[in-house]
């Protein structure tokens, strides 16, 4: 049987949602798997995919489809994998998590594995490290995703109308280990006390479209303060996104892209704004513009396909 | 004129939701303002507000009351002030808040300021310190405050069908002040990773009933940690309302009492169990049970009042 998935872009943190918050994207990655006799993974490439370099035992498709079995107790099987994405690689825009996502649910769906979709969660969690671009991936629209006493649970969170997501690109990636490492150890307890109120505002902004709580959720101080100055550029887009009446703009995961909530009437000239204000600076950015909601991953069964995916995404 | 008013007691914090969160309980701070010629404010205090013994310059509701003619820029007149209340003095129920906006809003009625409600909760959240008892007695409810660039937004969070506070309280009081001094200048970071998920998942877990999430929620790690130990009994007080039934429970504002949120079917059972845990600790506590909504500050005036509240709380 093959098994075919569509798994939508997803911009995590949104400032204040750090590690936790996460939003579909309207950007996709679309793979068939055709199960093989033996242990072999075979995975043809298209799309933005062709910026992947690494190995097959190393690509995260591969390592998707693997532990999906292996979290089902089963060997698994071989696979013939073709995947093509027009979501920008390394860039902050949950490429990595969709490609985990893509290949726990081919296992999935081609081995018929019933893995439930908060197991599918997990397994993707583990290997991208975190949650927050996996459950969006999985789930669509905007989710929330915390640790607690029974596990890990992912919600679904109200997200008002007339929001729309403006993401700009550049072309260049974000080195998240890179981003990790300038963390701090500490923080200030005032500083900690400030992220939980706009963690909470995020919440309660994005389900009532409040302005200003989007502002200050936006206006991140756990991670934002300390990536930033790794995306040259990055404080006049956000000014500009400002400006333009977007509520606020922050780094789309650790960047390198930048993301701005705006109401839809103005997303037009925000989105333009981004573009001016990086070019100023010498930058050529991509626009990607997202209005909510966004589905989450689709998952289809089909006997044959002589054609795959080819003419899915153009 | 005479003006009158009703302030509803408050639970603040709720665990994650450090200074930002916090829920209207139903216990009443009832009080009239009769304006009198010169500066001079009298209180009467009967009810709990005997427990307060400060001179009538520092008394929470002339401070209210002449904060908000300062406000208002006016110099105001004197008062006589009638107080009584139900609520529990210095146990972390909002007490000082409902005198500080009870005062706030017998001016504004009183001495026609026309302040509006954004107005009246940044007055008192000014003399309070925090917004997050002031702004549920003001409002009724459960509010998040946060500060933006917009100034303090104050905003009504959803509160699933079905959930019901349980506060118990020792009777001992807790000094607010000592209690913020043992709060560390530093967090490591992850632990402000974990705290802001909490946030987020305390609004989202009062949207939604989850219990999972409002158990995260609940098990704060801004404050909590470094505050129980001055609560005897804290610990087995909380295991008792767990294993109860409750979603989790936690310190009410910075204590001394604790709070538990559980399902309405549960309630009686999580209650007891509190009391019981305290009891066997050697302490007597009181029991006050507060289903959502407890709606907010209510203000009348009326021309003349011959016995002004006295059978207005038993």
């Amino acid at each position: 049987m093959t098994a075919r998935v569509r798994v939508p872009a997803s911009s995590s943190n949104l400032g204040a949602g750090f590690d936790c918050i996460g939003m579909a994207v309207d950007r996709w990655l679309v793979a068939t798997a055709l199960p093989a006799t033996g242990r072999e993974i075979s995975i043809r490439r298209r799309g933005r995919l062709t910026a992947v370099s690494v190995t097959v035992d190393d690509d995260l498709l591969a390592r998707g489809f693997r532990a999906a079995c292996a979290a089902a107790g089963t060997p698994g099987t071989g696979a013939a994998i073709d995947a093509t994405s027009d979501i920008p690689v390394g860039c902050g825009l949950g490429s990595s998590a969709a490609a985990i996502v893509a290949g726990v649910l081919l296992a999935d769906a081609a081995l018929e594995l019933n893995l439930t979709r908060p197991q599918i969660v997990e397994i993707a969690a583990t290997i991208e490290g975190h949650p927050d671009n996996v459950a969006p991936a999985v789930h669509g629209g905007a989710v929330l995703s915390v640790r607690t006493s029974a596990g890990l649970v992912s919600t679904s969170l109200k997200v008002a109308d007339g929001l729309e997501l403006l993401l700009v690109v550049p072309p260049f990636p974000s080195d998240t280990k890179a981003a990790r490492a300038v963390l701090p150890k500490t923080l200030p307890h005032a500083d900690a006390v400030v992220a939980a109120s706009r963690a909470a505002a995020l919440v309660q902004g994005l389900a009532t479209g409040d302005g200003a709580l989007l502002g200050a959720a936006l206006d991140d101080v756990l991670h934002v303060p300390f990536r930033r100055a790794r995306i040259p550029g990055y404080d006049a887009v956000v000014v500009a996104a400002h400006n333009a009446g977007a509520f606020g703009a922050t780094l789309s995961g650790a960047g390198s892209a930048i993301v701005a909530i705006a109401p839809c009437e103005r997303s037009t000239a925000v989105g333009a704004a981004m573009i001016a204000a990086w070019r100023t600076a010498g930058i050529e950015a991509e626009l990607i513009r997202s209005a909510h909601p966004v589905p989450g991953a689709t998952v289809n069964r089909i006997p044959s396909l002589s054609h795959p995916v080819s003419s899915e995404l153009s």
